[in-house]
């Protein structure tokens, strides 16, 4: 039989796709990279499905594309060598919660959002926070972070155990759910931040925290950069611990003053959320204050209610909305990198700089705590030699925080956005480590060809 | 030239050791397993001595055990194969401190005592604390927990970046020093547990924390295990920072009331350590005694000064040699499980029964916040029948562990004692993915042959 039929036997004729649209729409994500489009579109309801997928695409050497929720930004999802994309929001189950255990199992497909419905009214949430609606799959695909990383971590250290669909078809289990193991090499963390290459995530067992009694929050601005990122730099010296610590530079703050009509006053910011007993959040934010007021601060503005502390997060999370609303129909051209936030005050004034020179406009956003930023380059999507001049000061950037012992994606991801830059940062010797993992997995490189190792597309 | 000119020529004389006491000493572990000499002791001092060793012992085809403190417990540094033990004891260096930063940089033989004493005057702390002062190089190699971990988290949380000498001799970083990063498979978290099968670590860069500035301790004891765990449920459901929460059973406190000449309540115990300002010890404190009152505490002893702090965590960190002297002449046969805390209780009781049955004299003591215990089974080693019993106790620990998703060792590792139970608890297909990962790695098996994937001896 044809793959198509194999596929529809596989699962239904209805969960088997090739309509131009939905094809189209399984090839994009939200980054700027030139999308491409699977040669069909599936959506198998649970692992025992996905496996007989992957059989199938096995048998007919078909390239298979994981698809989460399709807002990963570095070219994740596009279907480079055509193939199929296994699209997994039909596998939207929460399977198990333990609140005692303090931890959770999803299918891959679950969205943020959704699992945060499920889990408020038992006490506890789940902690990381990119932003966007994406998926638990997809997140532990992408070694996924954001806001509140610096306190709760990443998913590296939240997520617990995985079922994933090997390369042969088989399911495997990569590790129980004790809060701990020695027993064996970690292949779960293999797994977070793979991007599809090396299998198909199908279940995720994460760990969740105690909803906080309190939440406050802060706005802070400083004279200059230098002073916020040495405000907390003492601020974690201290041990406070703030659950976000979010920097948004001059030209991001205009850009949510005018997009949300707030007033804050246009300069580096530092946005600040704390969690604890109610007396906990003001003995964090009583001491931040003190330490913000060594380093100039200009003011330290209180969230007095909920309502404000939702509005001050809402605007974070409008950042890139903002920003690009301040050039319409300007596309925004995403990209991350992190440094030792020794590192970080030096590495974003040199962009900023080098940004000044380029012409282009990009607000800058940081993950401060762990020194990853993110600018929104906005550019003309027709326009290709203001594209060039973007990808210039793009890879400008990601070599000056690998010069500065950094990463050239703090959580985006490689896609095939940024291969060209792996080699860099690793050297060789661990690139061929990284390939020789992929072959012994996937030794027909049948998932997610071109991603995370390359090769490079022309 | 011969192995031997080979490894003089790649060191020093001197540094190549073939005396009979030394080689019998690396070979031997602080566990129960038999032990195993290497053919030839080396001392590198730096990596790339290191990496000249792998490459004459891969020209050689000789097998490469890799030697820290020889603390493990699982067989580890038994050289199965023969071969050459590489000793980083003279690996000793403290490479670079960022306070900044909150990391440091070690070569892999620095110890745990070493490295406290170094960061101490700087106001930071290294907080994985296995109990052994055991080299970091090793710690990495068993994915090493203890104490600690209910809050700071296990090596796996607190290592940033390795330098590593792979099976062809190459030199690999397996990661920037940024804090968190998306580029690529996470070589680093390989490591991690890899227990000297996939190459040599030689360079750990470490997540340090501010030193609290307050600690304080208490000791509660409860009229059955089950209000124990149930009150470190609680403890942790209330999101309470406990910086440790230790469980001793009642043979356990027996053992160190007569061996510290202290006069703890018999009975199930939980020892508390609370980091932080002194306003945030006290109150987490109050907090935990609340909740225990209402698990029917029978007291909450507050370690009333600095003093009184060390004598009870002095207590703990010697349960084992406490537990030793309840049987003059006995060696402790000792080994780890760990499961969600929810079964916890349960597993544990119904090890206590098997144990009594068993007619052997075993203390428990757990890292209760990670579900982990472990048993020091005492036996007579000349006792063939008492060390079968003891054997087969652990099997029964082991599968019970498993059977409550909870994993065969939850600190120790694997060495060659554990291999028997990894594909009990893995399953084949999980199996056959981390061999595929060793063989793509060290093709030829020169590195810790006989460990983790085994095969088992015979």
């Amino acid at each position: 039989m044809g793959l198509e039929e194999d596929l529809i036997a596989a699962l239904d004729a209805d969960r088997v796709v090739t309509g131009a649209d939905e094809l189209r729409r399984h090839g994009t994500d939200e980054g700027w990279h030139p999308p491409a489009a699977p040669d069909f579109v599936v959506y198998p309801r649970d692992t025992e499905e996905a496996a007989r997928v992957v059989r199938v695409c096995k048998r007919h050497a078909t390239p298979i594309v994981p698809f989460g929720a399709g807002t990963s930004l570095e070219g994740h999802i596009a279907a480079l060598a055509g193939g199929v994309s296994i699209d997994t929001s039909q596998m939207d189950q929460i399977l198990r919660l333990s609140v005692e255990d303090m931890d959770v199992t999803v299918q891959a497909g679950v969205t943020r959002r959704q699992l945060d419905a499920k889990l408020r009214p038992e006490g506890v949430f789940f902690s990381v926070d990119p932003g966007a609606d994406a998926s638990l799959g997809g997140m532990v695909a992408t070694g996924a972070s954001g806001t509140t990383s610096v306190r709760y971590g990443t998913m590296r250290e939240n997520v617990l155990s995985l079922t994933v669909v090997t390369a042969d078809g088989e399911i495997v289990k990569t590790r129980s759910r004790a809060r701990k193991s020695s027993a064996g090499y970690d292949l779960t963390r293999l797994f977070v931040g793979s991007e599809g290459t090396l299998g198909l995530i199908t279940e995720v067992t994460l760990r969740v925290q105690p909803t906080p009694e309190s939440m406050t929050a802060a706005a802070c601005a400083f004279p200059a950069l230098d002073d916020a990122v040495n405000c907390v730099i003492e601020v974690l010296a201290h041990a406070i611990p703030v659950a976000r610590i979010e920097l948004l530079d001059d030209v991001q703050i205009d850009a949510v003053n005018r997009h949300f009509e707030l007033a804050l006053e246009v300069a580096p910011t530092l946005l600040l959320e704390f969690h604890g007993t109610p007396a906990e959040t003001e003995a964090q934010a009583k001491d931040v204050e003190a330490i913000a007021r060594t380093h100039n601060v200009l003011g330290f503005d209180w969230a007095a209610d909920e309502a404000q502390r939702r509005a001050l997060w809402h605007a974070r999370h409008g950042a890139y909305e903002s920003a690009r609303a301040l050039r319409p129909g300007a596309q925004g051209f995403t990209t991350d990198a992190c440094v030792p936030i020794s590192n970080l005050a030096a590495c974003i004034a040199e962009t900023k700089a080098d940004l000044d020179a380029s012409g282009l406009t990009a607000p800058i956003v940081g993950h401060v705590g762990d020194g990853n930023f993110h600018l929104a380059i906005l550019v003309d999507p027709d326009d290709a030699d203001e594209l060039q001049r973007a990808k210039d000061l793009n890879d400008r950037l990601v070599r000056r925080a690998i010069g500065y012992d950094g990463t050239c994606t703090g959580e985006h991801g490689v896609g095939y956005g940024k291969l060209a830059f792996l080699e860099l940062e690793h050297g060789p010797q661990a690139l061929a480590m990284m390939r020789a993992i992929k072959v012994a997995l996937d030794p027909e490189g049948l998932f997610n060809p071109g991603k995370v190792l390359g090769p490079a597309p022309d």
